[in-house]
Formats: C-alpha cells, sequence, structure tokens
C-alpha cells in the first residue's frame, strides 16, 4: 500500500493509502471510532467503522490512548465536514509504540510544565504551527537574499572581542588562548565580508546574556544579518521593508493553515506593504509628546515608547537617525547633524516592538578610531576592523532582524518562548 | 549611469555602465592602464586609454595601489581575449578609499601570516571562490531537504547534556542554572522534533573542543542533520545518497566558474552518480585486508583505513553496520547481529574521509536506558529523551553531514580551515 503524507491527501483521493503516525485523539461510539491521526506533516480523521475492519482490530481501538504511534490504512475520502476536507475509511491499524499516561492532556497546562516538557509539547497542534510558520519564515529570508546575489558567509560564534560592550556576553574558556566570547552579532565581520563579497549575509544563532526576564528577551536567538559595500543608510532601509513584506507575503501564501490554527488576524498582515512611514528620531519624540509620553530627546526608546510609535501605524514604521550617544560607537554620524546617527530601527505594529535595527557604518579609519577610544574598547582587539577602513574603505551598511521577533509578530504570540523549538531563557536550558 | 555588478556584465554589452568595486591589480604603459577590478561579484577589465580620459584621471590611475576603492565609469566591451569575455573601457575613475601597502601581496605568505589577515585573505579570487562555493552547498543542502517536505527545526546551542560523552564539550557558566555545554549535535532534539514534525532537519554551527591538530577538524564547523520518523537505515543511506548527488551536481551547475578558479578536476565529481557502493564494515575490513593493511576487527575505521577505502571507488561509497561498540549509546542494534550497530558512514572520494555519519535509534525505551546506563551516562539528563520512547515510539533514523568536510572536497582543499571564512581551531580564535 502506498505510503501517503497527510499534506499530500487530496492527491490520494479515492485511493487506498498508509498513513505512519500518531493518535491525536479519539472519539468512539459503539459501533464507530473516529481517529484523530498525526504524521506530522497534518492531522486527518481516521474513520473506523466496526463494520469495516477484523473485531480484533476494532477492539484495540478501544484502548487506543494519546500519541499512540498508529499506522492506518484505508480509502481517502473527499468529506466536505472533516477538518482539511478529507477522511480515511480505515481498513486496518497497526499499534507500533504505546503511549500511556501521556502528560500533556486537553485540559490547561502551567507554562512551566509545559516547557518542562517542550520535547512533547511541540507535537500539539499550535505549537507545531508556529515551528512552521518559523520555518517559513527563515526559507523566506533565505531566498529573498539568495535571489538578489546576496552570498551566505557564516561568521565565527566563538569570537575574541564584543560588538557591543562586555557586560552581556557568555564567556567560553578556550585552549591555552584564554577567553572566547559567544557571538552577539556577526555584523563586524558581514563589514569584511561585504568588502571582499559585494552583498553578504550571515545567519546564525547569537547569543545575550541578559538578565532580562521579560517576553522580548531569549538568551540565544537567530539573527539574519546582511551587509551591502557601497549602500547608504537609504538602500538599507529600503532592503529592510524590502524583506520583510517578502517574509509576511510568503507566510500569508503558503502558511495560511497555520495561521487559522493560531488563530492570527491576517487581515492586519494583509496591510504591511512598501513604502514603510518612515518617522526620523525627532519626528519620534514629537510623536510620543502628542501622545502625552513622558520622554526626554536623548534617550533610547523604550519598549513602552516603541509600543505608542508603531500604534500611529498600520505597518511596520522606521524610525531613523537616533541620537549617536545611544548607538553602537560604529555607526556612521549623519554629515547635517553630526550629533545624530545613520541608522534605523524598524518596529513591528501591535505592539511588538523592534524587529530590525541597522545603519550606515563608519567609513573613516581615524573617527572609528576615534569612536573605539571613547567607548573604552581595547584598540588591539579592533585593528582587524579598522583594517576595513585602512584598505580600500567604502560606504556600507546593513542590519539585523531577529528571526524569534518576527515568527512572534506574525504568529500573535504573547511571548518570544513559543517562537524557538527550545528556548533558552535567563532560568531554563533544558529539555 | 546605471550601476552594474560584474556577474550581470554580459547583460549590459554595448551599454555604458558604472562599477563600483576595487582595484585587485594595475598593469600600466605609458599610453593605457590595465585595472582589473573586483567588485565581490567578479573581477573586470578595466581599460584606460590615455586618450579617453582627463589627463589628471590618468595620472590617478598612475597611482592606484592594490585594494584601493574605485569607481569606474565606461563602456562594456565583448573581447574574446579578456577574461570574462567582457571588458570595460573606462572614461572616467574616481578613487573612494586609498590603500596603502595592503600586506597581502601577490608573493607567496605563510598560511599563520594569511589567517591572522583572513579579513582580507577573503578578497583574494581564490578565497572567495571557495566561499561562493560553500554558499552553494549550504543552499544545495536547504534546498533539498526544504523541497521534499522536511521541516527546518533550530536545535539549541545551550544543551543541558551531552550526546557523546563530555571530554569533547566546551562549558559555558550559565547564570543560576550551573553549567551549559555547546552542542556537538543536534540529533537528541531532532528526534524528538521528528516525532512532532515527522520530517525535520536542524542546521547550524556545532563546537567540538577536540584537541586534535588535524587538517580535518575544527573547533566550531556547520552541521546539517536530518531526521525521519518511520525510517530506517536503508531509508537513511538513500536519503543520504540523494543529497550528495543533489549538492554535488548544484555546485558543478552553478560554480563552474569558481571551480576552474580553484582548478578542481570536476570530472572527478561528474562521477558522483546514486547508487553509491553500499560496503558492510565486515567487507570493508577484508578490503583492507586485501590491500595488506594491519586492521583489527572491532576497532573503528581511522583516517588512512578510510582513504584506503575510499581509493577502491570513484564515487562516494557508504560503510554500514560497525561494531556497536565503537558506536554511540543511542544506535538501533541490528536484529541479526545484535553486536553491529544499524548505521553508515559515508566516505568521500580522493581521500576525503568521512563526510556522513548516521543511523537508525534505538527505538526501545529499556534497551536504550540499558545503554545510557552502560555508558555511564547521567539517565537524569535523557529523561527527556527517553520520553520519545516512551510516548508513541516509532523506528527513526537520521544522519549529519558536516558542511566544511564536503565544501573542502567539492574544493579540492588541503584543510578545513579554507572551508570557512573564519576558522576557529585549537590555536586560533581569531580574527
Amino acid at each position: 500500500m502506498p505510503i501517503a503524507y497527510i499534506e499530500d491527501i487530496a492527491r490520494h483521493e479515492g485511493e487506498q493509502v498508509t498513513i505512519r503516525g500518531w493518535l491525536h485523539n479519539r472519539r468512539s461510539s459503539g459501533t464507530i471510532h473516529f481517529l484523530t491521526v498525526r504524521d506530522g506533516t497534518g492531522f486527518l480523521q481516521a474513520v473506523m467503522s466496526k463494520a469495516n475492519v477484523e473485531p480484533d482490530v476494532f477492539t484495540l481501538a478501544d484502548h487506543l490512548s494519546q500519541e499512540s504511534a498508529i499506522v492506518v490504512t484505508g480509502q481517502v475520502r473527499a468529506d466536505s465536514r472533516a477538518p482539511g476536507g478529507f477522511e480515511l475509511e480505515v481498513t486496518t491499524l497497526q499499534v507500533i509504540g504505546e503511549s500511556h499516561d501521556y502528560p500533556i492532556t486537553p485540559k490547561e497546562h502551567g507554562i512551566d510544565f509545559l516547557l518542562d516538557r517542550r520535547h512533547l509539547w511541540i507535537r500539539s497542534e499550535r505549537q507545531s504551527a508556529i515551528l512552521r510558520v518559523r520555518h517559513e519564515v527563515v526559507n523566506a529570508v533565505r531566498d529573498f537574499f539568495n535571489s538578489r546575489g546576496f552570498i551566505l558567509v557564516d561568521t565565527p560564534i566563538f569570537t575574541p572581542s564584543a560588538a557591543e560592550g562586555t557586560t552581556t556576553l557568555f564567556p567560553v574558556p578556550y585552549f591555552d588562548l584564554g577567553t572566547a566570547y559567544l557571538t552577539q552579532s556577526g555584523q563586524l565581520y558581514n563589514e569584511a565580508n561585504a568588502a571582499a563579497l559585494g552583498r553578504v549575509y550571515c545567519f546564525g544563532p547569537t547569543f545575550r546574556a541578559e538578565k532580562s526576564k521579560t517576553r522580548r528577551h531569549l538568551t540565544e536567538f537567530w539573527m539574519v544579518e546582511p551587509e551591502v559595500a557601497y549602500a547608504t543608510l537609504d538602500d538599507t532601509i529600503e532592503l529592510a521593508e524590502q524583506l520583510v513584506v517578502a517574509v509576511v507575503e510568503r507566510v500569508l501564501d503558503k502558511r495560511s493553515r497555520e495561521l487559522k490554527v493560531l488563530q492570527r488576524d491576517t487581515s492586519r498582515l494583509e496591510r504591511v506593504k512598501t513604502p514603510f512611514p518612515r518617522v526620523s528620531y525627532d519626528e519620534a519624540v514629537k510623536i510620543l509628546h502628542d501622545r502625552g509620553v513622558n520622554f526626554e530627546w536623548g534617550n533610547d526608546l523604550g519598549g513602552t515608547d516603541e509600543t505608542v510609535l508603531s500604534e500611529q501605524f498600520d505597518r511596520p514604521v522606521a524610525v531613523h537617525r537616533y541620537p549617536a550617544a545611544v548607538k553602537a560607537f560604529y555607526m556612521e554620524p549623519d554629515p547635517e547633524r553630526p550629533e545624530l546617527a545613520l541608522c534605523v530601527d524598524v518596529l513591528a505594529p501591535e505592539g511588538y516592538g523592534e524587529i530590525i535595527g541597522g545603519s550606515q557604518r563608519i567609513a573613516d579609519a581615524d573617527l572609528l578610531l576615534e569612536r573605539i577610544r571613547q567607548h573604552n574598547l581595547p584598540q588591539e582587539a579592533f585593528e582587524w576592523y579598522l583594517d576595513i577602513r585602512r584598505y580600500g574603505s567604502v560606504p556600507h551598511s546593513g542590519f539585523g532582524m531577529g528571526i524569534e521577533r518576527v515568527v512572534s509578530w506574525l504568529c500573535g504570540l504573547d511571548h518570544l518562548r513559543e517562537a524557538i523549538a527550545y528556548p533558552r531563557m535567563i532560568y531554563r536550558m533544558s529539555p
């Protein structure tokens, strides 16, 4: 009997197929079992009538418990009442692996209980839908850059120095060489790579030893970071806009079933089109003041400020030209107002906050060195980074986009911890 | 003037375009400068005739040094003598960033000198070709799995326990939770994910604190690991074969220019077709003995043994069913000969050694527990892993493929350190 995956079931209408999966749920009457089978690609109702199967098979199904591994064979039948439009008329059933007292039942469980059982929790309809959306986001991002001539260059995880200070770094003893730090960003390497390959991106895990317990922080998260030689801040804002729109469109297109499971209001996502509103930091401060927020010019925007700002727009908003003092040392100053940095943060709508942060980078070696000193960074560790300015320096720009934040926004999640299979937080590193 | 990338130059034949890049090389006569310009996407000969440009522009080019950032404008002209078939007839030149005493000259440099300047070395024709091949390998792998219904599930980097012993782990202090270890493999998590999503893969950096200084070891390397529920050893060998062939074909198709730069003998790669020869460990031992190698049944294959074996075949060879004693604790024993594991190593030809290692995993909870105890692993740390067998256990299989080893083989490299942008080895963690 041909083995089929549930996601392809429509192609098998009228055929006899075998589905290999697990029992998600069972309802039974005296003469009929309704088995909801999941195989990792979807959920399917398998209907077993007493009249169609051997008596011992029917009895076997009487005692099947949640998450038993089962192989069912039967005919695929279109049925408009069935979720997904098809069901399986079961003729044989085989139990491959039993499951007793599966801990995650349809009742409510606390978040710690579920996170302790994350390896099982991901089997649920909701959690597996989120992971599929994440898969689509990652691939949409990669396809976006690959189709535009970008070269993936994996930047190192072990780094000898830090892009943005050392307080939030994870140190790792490294043989006889002292301490390596887990990367917080591939950007500095990206800059060297862009000088070699023109348009590059890195996409890997990044680490922040932040003691924040907020719903917007993980200690380990994935970030994509493009960097483009000869690109200005405006170029990078445009690239960021296009990326976000491409990702949203792809998820709407390919993962509508998952968004439905998540009960996501997709009309909010359908509004995400270019151009995004562009608001300078100065204008942002005005908006905050107009909305009665007590905010002092010169500060960085906090989570609440971002929420107030993003609520003014029906799509992501690009906030640019923050005061240089609250931003990273490597950002190019605005030539018209050097107290500002040529930078941009893209804030997601619906209160999801910053999903992208980027900038034009300092091109001048002397200015960069001055900034390294002002920030009390060890010059020696940055000699290689200065080299990028010593040997054929060009204007260049890039940004980073946090994958969990995007997934969280697109899925409408309350907390980043559901946007990754095995979340790592200050108080959790297992399973 | 439209800005063009060198890789697209053929599309601009006869047009005036601007190329933004760096000076790779210069030859000059009294009335003509031949400037080899690179822009990260390729190399182009830009010809500047004294008659065609302002006198000061011609003089400027007289003093241009290697890796100066330059913007050149001119007409694209087909010329069969030019490398790539096109050249640019320059009418204007602008210097964006100077470059004095660029350290990597056309003369020979030692490997440490070059690795210390890896951020610049990657600008060379050879190194950038390798990075482009790597890019293609990674994307071929991802496309392979995505097009076959696999879901990417990123497995965690911070793990509480180790898949294969703790001696080669990097420990990281983790807040108040004690020590996290950097992942050596996502496999254990993949197994849980396959039970949730059917067919999954992870693809990320992995870490081994091995003190080996061989040309086949890095402390940080990228690995792709698929895992399939309901798959047997044979299924996973077939999947591995198909993956390798898909990657080789894609690189031959899309990166012929780069392979030419690397002077790779592609006839050796063109022979890589399914099916691969499949050789049991027993047969492998016989082959070694026939070739006069002193090898005792029961040992693991060493690098030299692998080379002797792989030299018998014109394509990768799948060696299966090693003695369980030399393999990992989680491998399913061969039901016909329980002293053997249902495992496979795929050895690349031309002496490149193991590129893939995989197995069917133990499905039975009791047997798995027994193995955990035999290997003196802490049961508590593996409770979640045992859960996969407690709740609907199914046969399942998967493998890991090391990206740097594949890149190294496809590019014909002597050492893994050139197969990644910023190699990390026992004696190197910078730049």
